[in-house]
C-alpha cells in the first residue's frame, strides 16, 4: 500500500508482514501519526519528536517505552545501505528470522555514520494498544522514589515507562509552559505509564504497583486515565530539557545508563558532587531502564571555571558509572563531545576491535570521521 | 542471588535488573525449569530443548515463540568473550540501553564461533505470563491454512506461535509417539498459542482470530485451554523431526526464511519440487514468522540418486527463496553445509564484508575455521 500523498518519505507499509519502509529523513512525529492513524504502532519514543529516523537509527535511540518495548534496535528489521566505496546493501529484510552470515545490520544501527551511508529503513511495526493509563506518585524523598523502581520490575508488572523527577525541575517545566502540573507539593515524583488492549488487563498490573509506591512512602497517588489528565503530565515531562536550558546561560549534559539496581547510588553521588563543585547539576530519566539525563548549568560561572569544573564534571560521573558496570552513553550516542569518555570507559581490546570493524567497513575513514573513537 | 547447587552453570538471577547470567553450557531445558519455577521467563523456544545456550547464541536460535516474542538476539544483554589472540572482553552487560560504540555483542550472536569463544552470557528475563491456550485449527488444504496466517498478523492479534502442519506428518508422529493426535481428519493444520495474564487477555485475542479462521474456511476449532490437552498437542509438535527421520532412511533439511506473505507460495513450490524431483519432501514450520523447515527424505534412492537428486532440489529451494527476498537460515546457521548456499544468496559486496569482519576478529582463522563463509 503507497500512501502517494506522502511518498517523497514514506515508501512501504505492508500490513501482512507488519513492516514500514521509509527513507532516513522521515521524522518520528510524522512515523506516529501516520501509523496510529492506521491502528499501528512503532514503540521507540525519544523525547525529541523532530529527530530523523536516521538519526535515531544511527544513534540507536532509546527514548520513555523502552522499559517495556525496547530500543530502536528491536524496530529495524533492514536497511539499504551505501558503503564507503559507493557499493549499495541490502541488510535484513521482512523477515522475522535470519541466522544467514554476520549480523551487519546491528553493527551499523548505532555506529553514528562511521560505518555506512543509511538510505532506507524497514520498521517492526505493532499493533497500537488500545488503553493506557498514567500513574503519578509523589514520593518524600527521591531516594525513596528511585528505590521503588526495582521493586516493581521485581514485582513482575511491566510498566511501559517509569521516569523519575523531582520538583526543582517540576517547576522549571510550570515557569516554561506557563501551565500548572497536577501536584508539586512533594520532593519527588515517579511517572508511570501502562498499555494493553482493555483496562482490565492494565488494572491488573498498576493495583499491584500502586500498593508497592504505597509501602514504600508514596504520599498520594494521582491516576490519568483520561487523555486530557494525561497529556498535561506528558507535555511537561517533554518540556523539562527545555525548561532546564531556559533557566542557565550554558549547560552540558550526560546520557550516562546504570543498571537499574543502581539508578539511586548514581542520583546520590551528583547531589553531592554538586556541592563539591559549586555547580548546578539537575537531572531526571528513565528510571525504568537505568538512563539518566543529567544537565551542568553554567549560570554565573566565568568562561575559565566553566570549563574547569564541568571536564571535572563529566570525568567523575563518567568514572562512577563505570564502577557500576555503567556505559557511557544510553541513547544518545558518543559523537565527537564524548569521544575521551569512550576511550576510558572501555578497556583497550574493545577500542582496538571497533577501530578493527571501522577499518574493515571504511578503510580510507571516509565516513563521517574523527567521531566515536577514532582520530 | 545464588543457587549453589546449580553453581557450576548459574551464576546469577538478579531479579530487580531481570537477569540472568550463565555459562554456555546449560540446556535450554534446564533454563526453563528454572525460570519458570521462579516466576520467570525466558521466551526463546527452538525445538530441541537438550540444545545449549551458548549454541543457541552462536546460531541466533529462534524457536515457535518468536512471533510474539522474538530470538536469541533478543535476550542476550552481554557477553563474556575470548578473543583469537586470548583477550577476555565483555560486551553489552545488564543496562537496557546502550549507545557507547559499536554493537559487537550482535556481530558475536550468531556468528557461529567464528568470531569469538563465547564464555559468559547474561540473559535477559521477563515475567512469566500466568495463562496460556492453544487453538488446534483444521483445513480442507494447506494453501487456505497458510492464507490466513497473514490475515491473523493484519488482524492485529498477536499469537506466541503459529505453526502450520499437513496430515501426513500428524500421522508420522501418531505412529512415533504411539499415541493420537487430538484430530487428524483434516489435510492440514493451524496451530496457535496465545499467553497473557488473564484469561480475558487471552479472549480478547483469540475470538477474532478464530472468526478470521472460520471466514477462512476451516472445518472446525478445538481449544486447549486445560494443560493436559495443550500438552498432548505440543508434544506431537515436538516430536515432528524425529518423526519424520524414523520414516526414511537417510534425510537432509532446509531452514529457509521468507518474509510472512510468501509462505504459501514457497510451500507450493516445494509441493511441485516433489513430483519434479521424485523424492518426498515432508516441511512443517513456523508459519507466524516465515521459518519453514524443510525435509528431504532419500526413501529408497541410490546413495549416487540421492547425491543428485539432493543437490537440485536444494539449489533450486534457495534460489526460489531468493526471488522472495528470503534467507538461507532463519534459526540453525550455516556451519559448513550450506556454505554454499549463503555464497550463492547473498552479493558479494555483502560477502566481502563479512571476510573483513572475519579478520578484524581473527586475523589467522584460527576460530572454528571454514564455516560460515570462509574457504
Amino acid at each position: 500500500m503507497l500512501d502517494t500523498t506522502l511518498m517523497n518519505h514514506f515508501l512501504e507499509l505492508d500490513e501482512k508482514n507488519l513492516t514500514l519502509t521509509l527513507e532516513p529523513g522521515v521524522l518520528l512525529m510524522e512515523i506516529s501519526a501516520y501509523v496510529e492513524e492506521r491502528g499501528f504502532f512503532y514503540p521507540p519514543d525519544p523525547g525529541e519528536k523532530s529527530a530523523t529516523i536516521g538519526g535515531n537509527v544511527s544513534t540507536n535511540a532509546g527514548g520513555m517505552r523502552a522499559v517495556k518495548y525496547g530500543v530502536t534496535r528491536d524496530y529495524v528489521r533492514g536497511l539499504e545501505l551505501v558503503l564507503a566505496d559507493g557499493t549499495i546493501l541490502e541488510v535484513g529484510g521482512k523477515v522475522v528470522k535470519n541466522s544467514s552470515g554476520y549480523d551487519l545490520k546491528d553493527m551499523v544501527i548505532g555506529s553514528e555514520g562511521t560505518l555506512a551511508v543509511v538510505t532506507k529503513i524497514t520498521l517492526k511495526l505493532l499493533p497500537l494498544p488500545q488503553k493506557n493509563v498514567s500513574l503519578l506518585v509523589p514520593f518524600p524523598t527521591l531516594a525513596q522514589a528511585i528505590g521503588t523502581v526495582p521493586l516493581i520490575v521485581k514485582s513482575k508488572a511491566i510498566p511501559t515507562a517509569i521516569e523519575f523527577m523531582e520538583r526543582e525541575v517540576i517547576m522549571d517545566a510550570e515557569e516554561y509552559l506557563g501551565r500548572k502540573f497536577p501536584d508539586n507539593q512533594a520532593d519527588a515524583y515517579l511517572l508511570l505509564k501502562f498499555d494493553g488492549n482493555t483496562m482490565e488487563e492494565i488494572a491488573s498490573y498498576y493495583d499491584g504497583v500502586a500498593q508497592i509506591c504505597l509501602d514504600q512512602g508514596a504520599v498520594d497517588l494521582l491516576i490519568a486515565d483520561t487523555d486530557e489528565r494525561s497529556d498535561s503530565i506528558w507535555k511537561a515531562r517533554s518540556a523539562f530539557l527545555e525548561a532546564i536550558k531556559s533557566s542557565t546561560s550554558a549547560m552540558d549534559e550526560v546520557d550516562v545508563v546504570v543498571p537499574r539496581s543502581h539508578v539511586n547510588e548514581f542520583v546520590e553521588y551528583i547531589h553531592g558532587l554538586q556541592h563539591e563543585l559549586g555547580l548546578r547539576i539537575k537531572c531526571f530519566g528513565h528510571a525504568g531502564d537505568g538512563n539518566l539525563h543529567v544537565y551542568l548549568l553554567k549560570d554565573n560561572l566565568s568562561d575559565d571555571d566553566w570549563h574547569r569544573v564541568l571536564e571535572t564534571g563529566m570525568e567523575k560521573m563518567y568514572a562512577r558509572a563505570k564502577t557500576m558496570d555503567g556505559q557511557v552513553s544510553g541513547e544518545h550516542g558518543i559523537g565527537l563531545a564524548k569521544r575521551p569518555y569512550l576511550k576510558e570507559s572501555l578497556d583497550a581490546p574493545t577500542i582496538r576491535l571497533m577501530q578493527h570493524i571501522k577499518d574493515a567497513f571504511d578503510p580510507n575513514h571516509i565516513l563521517n570521521p574523527h567521531k566515536v573513537c577514532f582520530e
